[in-house]
């Protein structure tokens, strides 16, 4: 008898019951005050995993010994922002009662919002690790306090002073710069600071978040708020592989706009990413041949 | 000395006082549910205009000589839907105030709400011409009272039963259809049912709003929801040429998405409609030389 | 427990046991001489399925009340024709063995030549409605006799003269028009015989092919070989529906090519006559409540 | 021995000495006040001309048997606007010379201005026949006399009154219609003066000339300055044979752009009608087998 | 009173009276000999500029206290190439009459050649900083004197012999590098070449003109002769605001063609360019606070 | 006499008798499983190729000077990949046959296989330089042993162990990682081993092609399966220029994709490379001036 279509990530194939890591996508981009489309991001990329390898030669690993579940994506309500938060929470918390990792694929960087409170109320000793272009840390924006250019702000209403380490960051407005120098660790330009970042990391529980725009737009054109001046794929892959070698307790990877992405480069380089980072967060578990 | 950089819609070029039309832009599209980006409506349409003649050889009639004033675009809170009703409501009471006459440029179809909301206050007695693919009849859309598939309905909160007038309908759930039967007029699949209408709101107080997703994809694939089986321009040009005859106190176009519109054919389209609705509801004060 | 993720198109599901009608896709290419890509064609339609309503006001039937189940992509192996057609000629004999209607969504015209020998197997009476810009009845293409420009010519191979009606055809070389004189019924430039096509085809065993380029490319744009001069969207629409009231066994959808169709309207055409040609399938089975 | 790799229009194998028709292109759009790109038109549609058929089953008539040569393209000054007018005058008259008619492909309209020069030299009773969506009869614009929006006007300066029949006009500045009331013969809106413009060139040395955005937008998006309202693609081809019936001395196509066809689609249109065009023209001389 | 619809550059809010540099853009492209469309890149540029921020982390300065005025687009005709630099020279006359500076924003090359004009009638000594992937040292093209390609041999007839330092040239004739020899001070593929530039140019009167494509293509794709093997954007961003160190009396930034730019990044890159030389070039009249 | 339209590579201008190297295109690509699109490269870049200079300032040499032919492109079976590929090697064979060296244009990469058939005809002793992302080792795919991802398993299925060399490599199944650590010499992720593998192919007779998806997506995003972590163009030029001061016997290039290049820059990229080779390969024939 024929069964339905299931579409995952690639290799994702385990069930939630088997998994260590669940996958879920968050397809809204109501606040984004510049170009909308990332809402379409992790369905893009369901579909275009198939051109990817689930072997990785940079780790010697295979995403066939890997235990992740893709929960598919939510259905958010469009133009009601919290309640659009208050669905992925939902769907962290139920990730982590069942003491699993939740991995969410954005979406603009407010989903993230929604994912860190649920994982602040299960570790309420939460740090946050923030690869970005922007400083994310407007009190508010045209009148809102719920928007992109806040989530950091608003996470650090949750997580309080010196919990939360920014890299890359090259653009805000001054205010947010003075801001920061109270209250996050923030390094400018480059990803430099993440050696500081891991020594002072070490132990904690970690909810790592990943916009993707840190990236030059060179190597990722398709990202909404294009900023020059950013990293390159090979330093956001060793660095994000480093940052999954800490405690992360859950994370994401936003900003993808696949309507910007005219070739499916930066999709592309979406899921390499992706692959990496599932891939060190399974290395524990994972007792594949090996290759060397 | 040098003068600032203004930007206006075709022939535009009153000032506030002297104006009989306020155009304004509202360039919103959070609530969208399917693919985002009418917010470049307005924008885009100003920055092509100067690619169409203001003389129509329709009307024998030449925006040079009309009074019309573009006041831009709002600037709206993305995510916050209700501020953003607020803000158009406000531009348009002031325009209103004025004894001029609003004319919006959406933006998705919510936007409507928001001039509906300030007409209605001013005219207690107001009706709706409406041109449109969809229903937009939905009590809510994903948990959401406020969205571009309710926004009639909500405009039938403010109006009541059999003020509305729909054209050109060929998509919406049945329960739409059916709850339509006893709350407004609807025609379904084209504007044949047109003389009815005119007939019927003539001398009422009109608020006159075009999705122009009523024409047929063919002819307008710059939109976000193409829906096959609608007219073709002509047909439009002259329904709502005959529909700015009627006594119009404040009307809108929206859900032009100009991404979708690689050749820039479908913001070619808006224009000329624009341009000839503006003819027509100027035309009983415009005294330029006749050609015939 | 989260479940995974399936992705079907719109309102198909049912699962194989319930199902009367069993969609697949094939997504196939490799003989397409001139602009590859309608190997994506099912893939997107699913995606973008979720912008139509299921209720249908032109048949007054909901797709909710349908039993459609969508199996889903067949994984086919490209650069190796007959090897792709064997497995989709397995995948239409496994749902005909069933008694089910399989409909085939290409890919490239070739894919059909996979059903139709399924087809051919169970009803060696088999007649062949065919709607087309292109003859297809080339012996050869470029030194191949398996190729999309030779699809209906191998058809006949199986099913034999005066049995296949080809409407709409505007292209071909001379020499196939000389040889439709003599073997098939060939209608050219519209749908206009179709009411022949119907009276002689009342009662045997159908299998109905549309290559959606039949339709005018000023409506569908996202083909591969466009030809002016075919029919609108409501003429294919009214003739697909009507051809579905015949005792179809099988069918298809061939030829959108989701690369050409920037604003995704093409995709949206093939996706609501899909919907209609599905109700009126189903409709001697649906009992839903009637509007009118 | 290996040759080189010759590329021409469909079906164009004739060489000069054989041909009746040569064909020659013009890429040049320095004047196009909108969006320029119509200079790629001619190569443009070489390369795809292999997309369409060598037969017509609206002519029964095969360009395998005409007579018909490709020279290529023009290398044109840009920016040099009276050197390019120049260059494009001495190839026509170089063919016209030769007794065989020239047949000019855009770019923009202005290149129709060096062709009438060299045709008017040797038929000094030239009429010209034009199929457009604009006036074309500023006598200046930007401060420029030779421009796209006046070449009709510098036509005329060269033949005089009543010596010009527009059709399918519906954009200009009103001074424009009051002119050609005087000058021209001006057919608003479609091309329904047909047959009374072929009454009156009957007998006498035409220069055909079709600005390729008569058709609506929706059936030709790719073209810089789309103007709804137009005609079908049935409708021009129908026309378009008709005036190829005529005494036509020289004639040309233009105004294809093809950066604003993503699906081709334009292309193939432009494509199509020169085979019918050619086909026609060639009618008198083909003595190939016919079907019917 | 609503106000008109001011559009200017981020942050560009001086009066003409008030602002020590006052920005135009030249929209000109008629002698692009390859793909045209530099034309659009003013328009762009202003329309994306809300998505930079004022504040700049690199120099810790904000655009909000600088004093700049975007005196808009000129009104150019295209196909008079000399009118149109007689327009351009005017324009920066008018503002070096004010002892302003004016900051041109092309347009193709060619578009210098207008501003080197008005610049070396008030500076004789004018010296020029060229950066650029091509030598522009033709003494024609295709017949012409006035070309992209020839646009710094142009400005050598004015300026004449080791005053013009050019930077990062990789693309031009073998004649043209012979020339060069002679002529100017031109550094091979990079910018390496610029602390001898500097010291040569220190106190004298500097025209600063940057050839957006002396950028890699992997970075600035946007533009219309790409040529692999340039500086990546910060080399480029660090020279340039070098070279606003110099007593820069004019300068220009040209060949950003957005139509090649589907993801926005390239006019991202020029935008973030522009706002670091203004505030280098505003940096000795600024105060505002800092934050280091 | 006009002559005809002859469209080749830039400055290769030599007839077939004249020339040392002979290019052709193989527009094929029937068994790329991703994106399909090569097929169009070599026209595309045979178009596109007068944007480019004939003049190398990096090697000092002119194509002027060089003795190419293009003999144009194949006309291939889509969908027949036996016979494509006996046509590819007929014409190697030919070219090779007259003592000329073939260079072909993919195409897919699986085209490699009909010249490289014909390269170990002549030169039994051939050995392989293989520049890629991708291993292309797999023995099948999806059941085909012809496909672009087995073309290097297929040659080595001619050559033997320890013959081929492969560089920049990334991506690839574990499996075939470990099979080339016993037949092939294997070098991952970048160009590095390049002097390795010189010293070791010094004197052999060497079929180098370069599969153009060894640059990085952010300079090559033109290409089918975009793989992030890989070389920068001016590494790729210099150890393509390297590699061509080898024995070469024949070559080629393989997998851009121009309908994914949106703004051309790929296609330049595989231009100036191939003109670099190109130049590197004639030059101890050219005896043009030297500027140095």
């Amino acid at each position: 008898m024929l069964k339905p279509n299931i579409e995952t990530f690639l290799g994702c194939e385990a069930d939630f019951e088997q998994a260590r890591i669940v996958l879920f996508g968050a397809p809204f981009d109501s606040t984004t005050s510049y170009r909308p489309g990332t809402r379409f991001a992790s369905r893009i990329m369901r579909g275009e995993s198939y051109g990817l390898e689930t072997y990785s030669p940079y780790q010697d690993l295979d995403m066939e010994d890997a235990a992740v579940f893709d929960s598919g994506d939510l259905e958010l309500s469009f133009g009601d922002t919290e309640k659009a938060l208050a669905d992925i929470e939902a769907r962290a918390s139920e990730i982590l009662s069942a003491n699993k990792l939740p991995f969410l694929i954005g979406g603009e960087h407010l989903v993230s919002l929604g994912a860190i409170r649920a994982a602040v109320k299960k570790y309420p000793d939460l740090h946050i690790l923030h690869f970005d272009a922007h400083t994310d840390l407007r009190d508010e924006y045209l009148g809102a306090r719920l928007s992109h250019a806040s989530v950091i702000r608003r996470a650090w209403d949750l997580v309080g002073d010196d919990r939360i380490w920014q890299l890359g960051i090259r653009s805000g407005m001054r205010e947010e710069f003075m801001w920061a120098r109270e209250h996050t660790h923030l390094h400018k330009f480059d990803l430099k600071g993440l050696p500081e970042a891991l020594a002072a990391l070490q132990g904690k529980p970690v909810y790592f978040t990943i916009d993707l725009d840190v990236m030059d737009p060179s190597v990722f054109p398709g990202t909404g708020t294009p900023e020059y001046g950013g990293v390159s794929f090979g330093e956001l892959m060793a660095a994000a592989v480093q940052g999954c070698g800490l405690n992360v307790v859950a994370c994401d990877m936003v900003e993808l706009s696949p309507g910007l992405d005219q070739s499916g480069a930066s999709t592309a380089a979406a899921l390499k990413l992706l692959r990496e980072m599932l891939l060190k967060l399974e290395e524990p578990f994972i007792r594949g041949p090996k290759i060397v």
